[in-house]
């Protein structure tokens, strides 16, 4: 295992520290439980925003962080979800009376915890929502989740619920436009590389060196296929004709396309993707809107793509140019 | 060779129809000769600022063209120079009547090719200045530099340029602040892993698995030495330490502390790089005042990072907090 870490078992803590010393003017660094949050938390009268999940897929969800997006985060162990007594400490940390949503990735362990979180949370008074985003249309059923995973979607989700919550909308508001992202999204991913977890030292998964593996989870659970190693515009294609022919995209739409980096691959392959992908978009007819392009929802050291589209609204769009000024994300502010 | 790419020679051309595609709002491209300008060049009375270099290293250049940064940039192959050609022409195209600086970073070809189009344009009537970046404490000469290769300063150098060009300073001003960063930058890097040229197909050097390169060179120049793979916060060291050692920095200084991933390397390992940088900045009385943590000069598939600290007055806080909106970098706009 080639890794640039200490101890592997001090990969999350140390990564937190470093959080934490960078960025002090955004964002504090809770230490058992373990959370990132606003470091004006809570906001009076503002929804709060909460993530979380297990590491190894930054910058989401902790450097989502601060204004414009979640007002907290809980990290789990590498690829493990975070506990529900994180997501209690952080829920009450971030309440600032107008209730908080929940961002939950549909993977079972993370849905089991937050609703457990929820729970808990609702017995000290706060008002508490929860939305599962599953929006990778490769597979139904996977390793950690029944249905469809949750990924790139997420992310968008984080960036338009923490501009609604920022607005002043209330909970039911906030709550509704993550339901659409959820609605509107679809993403799909593949590998060129296995990633390595620390504390594990080996492989997540065997690729051989002429393989790619297509509709690949972002723990490395398996796709929909092995084949050889195919030119990057036959492997767009292969990602972006399930995300389309699924709902919700008719000829007209207008869309916001995310070409994300898995964490290995460099930013001049993610253009040759985007490239091909924004082509295919207006063979279809969909009106690129927006585009977002860049590693936002990692696999450690994997190196491959993901593709998510979201159907954008008038609302989206305003959501998504309002400011954010975060770790992993700033602009306008 | 496993990249996300068609056809090895196509992998510049692609990457700037993906950029074209993706960011009509910020720039233009310009093929044959290939270069990236910023969408309302040239700004009239405003100083122009280009620079350039082999391609690999997204996003600089070219990510860095746009409001408050770059006014174009050349890319040339992968790990090649442009051209002259090249540059003229986006000298020509940049230039508003106040002049244009080229910012070259130390590599013979770069400097060679930059020169001339320097000359050609003076012939046609513009004010051209050049200032060459040689930050790179490693090594005294290499593989294609005489002296300091050029490295991360580059980045911070393009920033602060390129508001100081926004805020209407004059070309001599312009380069007098290049010049201090110039003066007042220094980095050093590391590889886990060599990286692999499209159209080379192999690897630029052979790593053994247990081992690391210390000093490489953002093109896998061969560095300071060749050693076992050891903790994260001992590579720090050893990359800080003729950071700090070398001019011109001393107890109470003010400055950035720049951490750079190579292109294959995880944002959660970076943040472990940052937390021992910043710690070891603090042991020796140096104020971090600033940071920058990702991969924005990169060494196309490379695992590894690199550190740089600018020394920071006001007058460069200033420039660095001045709105940013390019493709690559966005902040305040």
């Amino acid at each position: 295992m080639k890794k640039f870490i200490n101890d592997p078992e001090m990969v999350v803590k140390e990564e937190l520290e470093g959080v934490a010393l960078a960025h002090p003017d955004l964002v504090k660094v809770n230490f058992d439980p373990d959370f990132v949050y606003r470091a004006d938390a809570p906001v009076k009268g503002k929804v709060g925003l909460l993530s979380g999940g297990g590491s190894g897929h930054e910058p989401m969800h902790g450097g989502f962080v601060g204004y414009g997006m979640l007002d907290a985060a809980c990290p789990g162990a590498v690829f493990s979800s975070p506990t529900p007594d994180q997501m209690l400490e952080a829920t009450k940390m971030i309440d600032g009376g107008a209730g908080v949503l929940h961002i939950v990735k549909n993977y079972t362990g993370d849905i089991m915890n937050f609703e457990m979180a929820a729970d808990l949370a609702k017995a000290e008074g706060i008002n508490v929502e929860a939305v599962v985003i599953d929006d990778d249309v490769a597979v139904q059923d996977s390793l950690y989740t029944a249905g469809r995973r949750g990924v790139g979607s997420t992310v968008l989700a984080e960036k338009v619920c923490g501009a609604a919550a920022e607005l002043g909308r209330s909970l039911s508001e906030v709550v509704d436009v993550c339901i659409k992202v959820k609605g509107w999204g679809r993403s799909m991913g593949m590998a060129l590389t296995s990633c390595t977890v620390p504390h594990v030292g080996t492989p997540t998964f065997d690729l051989p060196e002429d393989e790619m593996e297509i509709g690949v989870g972002i723990h490395g659970e398996p796709g929909r296929k092995r084949m050889e190693l195919k030119p990057a515009d036959e492997i767009v294609e292969m990602l972006m004709e399930p995300i389309i022919s699924d709902l919700p995209y008719k000829a007209g739409d207008n869309v916001l396309l995310f070409v994300n980096g898995m964490g290995g691959t460099p930013p001049i392959e993610l253009y040759i993707a985007y490239r091909k992908a924004h082509q295919i978009c207006e063979q279809h007819g969909l009106n690129v809107v927006r585009n977002f392009i860049g590693p936002y929802i990692t696999s450690l050291d994997m190196a491959g793509v993901s593709i998510t589209l979201l159907k954008m609204d008038e609302d989206l769009l305003t959501l998504w140019d309002h400011p954010v000024l975060t770790p992993g994300l700033r602009w306008g502010k």
